[in-house]
């Protein structure tokens, strides 16, 4: 199989694979990948279990061990991280096994943590199996695990060997887990390419049909944004932060919420909806431009958030990564596939975002 | 303050400051090498706040916060790096925040590892206060917990921005802790300084006596032969793996006490006894080179072994990170000075190895 396109980090580089059926030879990739002297271990979740981990299992020859993990965003602990070390080891894996993890976005965090400190780390190959995880988390090399203080506080930066992103893979996801997906996918159009975010208009239907050529599209425009954004900057420039465009009241939504009722996905997509509030505000956003993009979320349904305290959303973003040193930063577009680190937002322009959308 | 070295390794370079009061220069080290903007926390165990926590801390302007963690060889666990981690969090440590890691070789291993995962990483200064953290531990960036099936099997490669020994720090050390490092500083001169290993001959005495001068030349002769190494090699080839000289069955012995009743050093100290013999049986080592190293260590007198069933040895080390890929790989010497890596370990000569040093 021929990969789509190489990511080039500062730590290592590695092919991504997208394509219709690619669980098929995740074996054939991996061995050319890590080396075939590597012993296969593929880390997936009992759900997952029979219509892709015994698939990628047995598309190694010998067939792989496989190790299973608990699933879903609250199982996304240290606890659940350590123990899929534990059954590595029981499995015997060793410092030259390889770990195949098979999943959305939890179990390749998760599961991607765990080898990132199994032995000090062991070599890792992404087989995202929902939009989410193919847009996004599995490309960059960050995995991590939540907290109950806030979300992946506690992660490595561990790039993959190989990323396997099978677009059949989406055809039975469940609707909301597709629509979670098709909101990074249209932060990373409005972020860094604008035939994305038109795709993800003009294509609407298309899109909510599965139809096979126009997702793989979608996956492979979204590669390209995350892929170039993580080329250039492997950790926390300037460059990287552009990917956090709806994540900053995203994650306090999601954190006042308890991870409960809402995807990501949504999250994010009211996160963008209330950094566009601010970018207006600010004079950054032509009004008509932030309607354009508000539209084309709220095509795709997001769950709308419960009446939120907005003293509730400030306190759980007072634990975010991104407001480091003091300063808060977020990212607010100028454009759609134009967007900018600003960080010196203030107490009443964050008001101002959360109100938007909560208020609702 | 001057460092004594630079060990330059790939992933980064770090100053090492090896000398009497360094504690008190903590604050000004720490500002040059990982930026005076960064907010330092100082992370010690309860037993070592008042002796070398608050000294480190009040060398800080202002003083630095203090963390306390858990000590003890049992407590090196994932569940006291996640109360690292969370007592980070609590304290208000953020991703430009530093880690001032003061203890020995468990609490460096274990703060550093939650440094390390910590918000993905941040920075980690080791300020080793025994020993064995002044000649082994702190340096080469190898950070980890212990896991029920072995040692240090869940961890990082986490390159610290600093390394400041006190030489007065050992001043005070329970002699059985001197003894440890000790033990390791021994390994040092055999595997590549014969000078060190000579010192710890003629000056037996006077380290015995904490002479303060010699103490600090078996600390700086240490670090220079584990920095050229990891510096040479900083993960897990040949060069690196010549630090596990004594490890492999040491390791073993360790694990089949359950890490009780044995330091460290001294497990390493038989370790080598038992490594020795087999280099002699193979005809790599003269006899009486074999006798004249066995009997410095055997001059520091490490607690012997219980009478170990040979089985429970060997099982113990079935999980050996260095028994990776089906070889069993041992570190053996040719002479003072020189050893040599092995691979091709057989399963009688493991067990002629241990019968050498459980059946005394």
């Amino acid at each position: 199989m021929t990969p789509y396109r190489t990511i080039a980090q500062q730590s290592a580089s590695y092919p991504v694979f997208i394509s219709r059926g690619a669980i098929d030879g995740v074996g054939g990739i991996v061995s050319s990948a890590a080396g075939a002297r590597k012993r296969p271990f593929v880390i997936t979740s009992a759900n997952l279990l029979e219509p892709f981990g015994r698939p990628v299992a047995a598309s190694f020859d010998p067939p792989a061990r496989i190790v299973l993990i608990e699933e879903g965003e609250r199982r996304k602990t240290l606890e659940t991280a350590a123990a899929a070390v534990t059954a590595l080891l029981e499995a015997g894996a060793q410092r030259d096994s390889v770990a195949v993890v098979v999943g959305g976005g939890m179990i390749g965090d998760t599961a991607g943590f765990a080898a990132s400190i199994f032995l000090r780390g062991i070599d890792l190959v992404h087989v995202p199996t929902t939009l989410l995880a193919q847009v996004d988390s599995s490309i960059g090399g960050k995995v991590a695990v939540n907290h109950p203080a806030g979300k992946n506080l506690v992660g490595s930066f561990h790039a993959p060997r190989a990323v396997v992103a099978d677009i059949d893979a989406l055809a039975t996801l469940p609707e909301r887990e597709l629509l979670s997906g098709l909101f990074e996918a249209l932060k990373s159009g409005i972020i860094g390419d604008v035939a994305l975010f038109e795709l993800t208009e003009q294509r609407r239907a298309a899109i909510l049909e599965r139809l096979p050529e126009v997702l793989e599209e979608v996956v492979r425009r979204s590669v390209d944004v995350k892929g170039e954004i993580v080329s250039a900057d492997e950790r926390e420039g300037d460059r990287r932060r552009l990917l956090n465009y709806g994540h900053t009241i995203g994650h306090g939504i999601e954190a006042a919420t308890h991870y409960e009722g809402m995807t990501h996905g949504e999250a994010v997509g009211w996160g963008m909806i209330a950094a566009n509030a601010i970018a207006v505000r600010r004079g950054m956003l032509p009004d008509q431009v932030a309607r354009r993009i508000d539209d084309s979320i709220a095509a795709f349904r997001p769950t709308p958030p419960p009446s939120l305290d907005r003293d509730a959303v400030l306190r759980a973003m007072a634990h975010d990564k991104k407001f480091s040193g003091g300063r808060r930063v977020m990212i607010l577009p100028r454009a759609i596939g134009l967007c900018e680190v600003v960080d010196d937002i203030e107490s009443a322009e964050l008001e101002y975002g959360i109100d938007a959308v909560t208020a609702r």
